[in-house]
């Protein structure tokens, strides 16, 4: 039995909450258990200077927490004037994840940042984001549909992430903050709607993994992405999908249009 | 009228939800019209270098907004790698305030960090901080009291903050964003529950303002300290505050135990 | 009887000293007591980013400390890579106090950059720098209108700023270092020639101040600045003022020219 | 047929050089095709803060390129002032990766500083940087075996990683740079030589990839990585290495002593 | 003729007043043509980690220019984050160049910091920052022997530095900014009163220089420093120097002794 | 008898090799002694802000060592965040050597960026990275000769550097790290191929140096630069060069010409 109760299966409660910020393009908060994070996306009309002219959008992503988001004050990293390797390899892995399921060449050159803001933590923070950043990017896209800027949505597919691990000799899925610490497999797993993997990476710092642990471990994830998807179809319930009821590679007819 | 249909002298809705983040040792969120503020106190059993070896405690305060919090994205602080110099003004006008009516001698060599980050902006956040910080920090303070640690809170009074200002012709108590751009003149109150002033920083660069316009703004800040600190009572209602029916400066048979 | 035997209502002996860097367009030392400010303004042929297109002109500050302008050695903030919170909050106090005088519209896309530099410290060096930037900043506007750029000075009225507080019981103006040290308030005021307030930035952290005592210190305010305005006058006689004889707001007339 | 002829499964031409700098206590250069990196090891006689007084050692790793390593220049981060995103994501991984294998209670409070320096670059910098850092490690670890410090290299296991990766149809094995550049899914593998995984990055930024292409590169990995021990196992043949014929976990007895 | 109406080898006119800033240990404005530079001695009671437990002191020094020293107004290191190169390679060679004539034995562990503020520049500022310096460290040093902490100065001999070039044809001394704008050779000279080399900076950027005109350069270097350390005993006549009629190396019965 | 058997007029084997990076328009690796300098050439075709639409050319140099080049570990630059004061001194001492004997006008508005990284240390790394991007830059300047948009090299000369120091008693050539520990006087000299003298810095900071102790270091390094510059030829031989058997300032007929 695990610490909280759930099987090894079992994912915590997750909430999306839509529409949670007034101000910006799309927004959600994201609840998986304590695991808390405002999600924005916020479209700009220019692309960065490595993009320009070349008629693409870009997505990407910047991730921070709330100093008391843990269980003890992280000082800010604005104080302590630098970014943090982790923080850099989280938001570079939201950016990555989510430009994987959309049609830059739809967008025109926009950029839309996603900004996740953890409000508190207990584990499973990076994918909570990338699951929560998917409903407010979605959201954003549509105002620019709404506006008829776009025709559709420039969207592949669905996209969740969750995490797996071994603790002690058993592997789980979506792993608290104390199953996290005590973990000596920990893999973050990014998957689309289609089933196939956008991004995997597993460490085993504290003891080597072996394939056939790999493969448990791939299973949950699969069987957790899942849910995640189909929560987060509920929630988007309202809104017009380009790929329905299609596979990955059939929206090739997505036109984007620009005004500007 | 006002832009939003208030009386000049009028607050906008104020909640104050305590307990709103669960690894603080302190937390509350308040809202004012549609400014959130997520405030946490955390208590550090060591004061910084300039204070070592005095006996004494220190109250510091760290102030930042998420880049959506506004109409337009605001890049991260942590991104630009430095802090701005009005994030600067802000948290050290913060720490300045609610030292104020700390008994600094009370506390041991401990500090209490309040974190003000502003999920939401519609003006006056660095008021709402600081009205919003002071219940985190009786919380915070409190779970000493109940440990043990110390036999009362070393508070001396309450304290709440507001903005007026100058908008047209008329003085306006608490001023919404757009108010606050249109404003010719801009000024913070912090008062404590005794009535007197803390901070006053009123600034009148688009036009000067005369001595009787200040007296009109400080008799609106007064009115409006009183029913923020109104708010704070009923809020705290289950605290045991030291100074309940006394006036400031009574309080001074405090005294401070440290278990360290 | 105060620590340097003046009265309460006296400031202390205040020089200033124009054309006192040679290669700056305006430039004075103000000293006043111990205190003493190199004050330069630089006029540049275009404004900030976000200024641009607008038409109108900018008024910018910088505010430094030689590292021995103190009692003991203050570390280069170009040396901590940074600049500090208090630095950053007096240059842009500086830099509204003289925007409110000027006539932003009729300045052309230029900029005027104040440099206040304490070359030795004694209390009253944020004030002493408002004091003295007006006048590097009128012989700078001068420049412009002798050469013809200019028909006349984009400026509404005097400005100038002194320090009031409390010292044990009493209410005092112009505090120096020792007194400073001392004091339970602390408040600088800014005023314009017509007798309104500019800035008011009062703070009582270590013992919150009535409503009484803050009408004693805005009186002796108001007489201190009276004193410091007759002084720039003098120093300003042979300077061609637009606003001689008349009250702030008659001044309306300007036209700026360009020449670029 | 690969652009440079190789099958698919075939790694570039292996060179580790091994005392390639005089000054370091371990150090070679390791070339797999036109990348070539210098691997130095370091030993310092102390931990970082948050390991001390814990009895156990730390590996770290620090990773660059020379500015003229890649076919166009990139600026220096030392002239940038901070160190990006992708170069704190590969010294995090690296050091993860060779702590995997170490025995960190056997090495008593020291560190080792791995630095890896890429001079040439052509695909692959990071796993060459893995697998030739394991050798300067070790053969800065037989220094204090040597010297009597240690009774025997606090190591479990050999340590080895390379790439694979998706170009257009097919799963390939070492790529080169113009195949990374064409790849649509890029996956570092970091293996023991017991055969089980350290660490597993795999990302399908361009287009998501099937769990049957996850199987294929998994297999061209090990095949890789098995190869790439072997040369280490070559290159180290006169080390004495505490685990020759062992399983990992069998090496427990070891025990660090110090002389310090 | 020179530009100024100068022999080639004659000074600009030099004036050192001592005890400029009152909180300095030791101070002097020196002011060479129009070239002015504040420089200040701070004595610290320590040394830096780099000499801790040596037994001896140490000599540093930092430079600045205030932005409207030069004719355009120059960027604060300050405001731009970071010390620019030129100021590196002053400072440094400020520091090496006092500590040249310095026991360093002598000091105890103590540091001085040597201040060097630019407040008006027309060439020559790095050597007369060196020559005004010297003055500024004996007051600050004498302070030490007339509070008997030390039983004499702790100094070699007199040290003070100009620059020479080749303008056109012609070798001359002590250049102002106008010639060292036109200058095809550069070179600092920095020389003991027994007229030895301390530091040779010469630079032929535009034109590489010949043996023979080094050999001018060097004869009206030696002669300037001369008449400079002339200067620099008038000033100082009042302080009694170890050296006084001694040439170098015979000082060496000196005892430094520390009350700390 | 030097510590390492050599005479004190003679300099330490040197070995050029050219072409060691693959990737860079010009590079080489110079080995003199223990010390090891990798050097490319990197040509831009733009030139820095202050330089441009001036139709000519630049050359800037960055400097930097591997952390285990030395005996102990160097934190590496930008871990710290900044460019240290000697990197700064070097870095613009190689860019200024190297930029007098290019004939600027004769580039277009071209950049060329020396690296000098030093892989492994002994002494005389500044001059021998000189020596060694003056034959980079060869080669990066004969590639735009060899595709048609240059008619022949910009360069007036050639260009070598060492180092000459006093240690002991003795004035001694190219000093190897001990030497240069113990050297009471280190210079280095910069030299063209017709023996002027384009960067001479000499300090004697633990004891000043005679003139005629001046004239026995310029003797030696004139004598070495002489080899040096012979060596260079050597390498270089199969490049046109545009002064063969000139002297400086004949080669005024060269004439750029650029395709872009």
């Amino acid at each position: 039995m695990r610490i909280d109760s759930r099987a090894n299966d079992q994912l915590r409660p997750v909430t999306i909450t839509r529409h949670y910020i007034k101000h910006a393009e799309g927004s959600c908060l994201i609840e998986i258990g304590d695991t808390k994070v405002i999600c924005t996306a916020t479209i700009e009309d220019r692309v960065p200077p490595f993009m320009r002219n070349g008629g693409k959008g870009w997505i990407t992503a910047e991730y921070s927490m709330l100093p008391r988001a843990t269980a003890t004050r992280n000082p800010r990293e604005s104080s302590r004037g630098k970014v943090g390797g982790r923080t850099m390899e989280i938001q570079r892995l939201i950016g990555r994840a989510l430009r994987s399921v959309v049609h830059l060449e739809g967008m025109g050159e926009r950029t839309i940042w996603l900004d996740c803001d953890v409000i508190q933590a207990d584990g499973g923070t990076r994918t909570a984001s990338i699951t929560g950043a998917y409903v407010a990017m979605v959201d954003a896209m549509n105002k620019l549909v709404e506006s008829g800027v776009w025709k559709q949505l420039p969207l592949h597919d669905f996209l969740a992430a969750t995490s797996v691990g071994v603790v002690g000799e058993d592997s789980v899925l979506d792993l608290n903050y104390k199953e996290d610490s005590t973990a000596t497999v920990d893999m973050n797993v990014v998957m689309t709607g289609a089933g196939k993997f956008v991004e995997l990476q597993g460490t085993g710092e504290d003891a080597p993994f072996s394939p056939e642990q790999l493969q448990e471990m791939l299973a949950l994830a699969k069987n957790g992405i899942d849910q995640l998807i189909t929560i987060q179809k509920q929630a988007l319930s309202d809104v017009t999908l380009p790929f329905a009821n299609k596979e990955l590679g059939e929206s090739d007819t997505l036109v984007g249009e620009s005004h500007v």
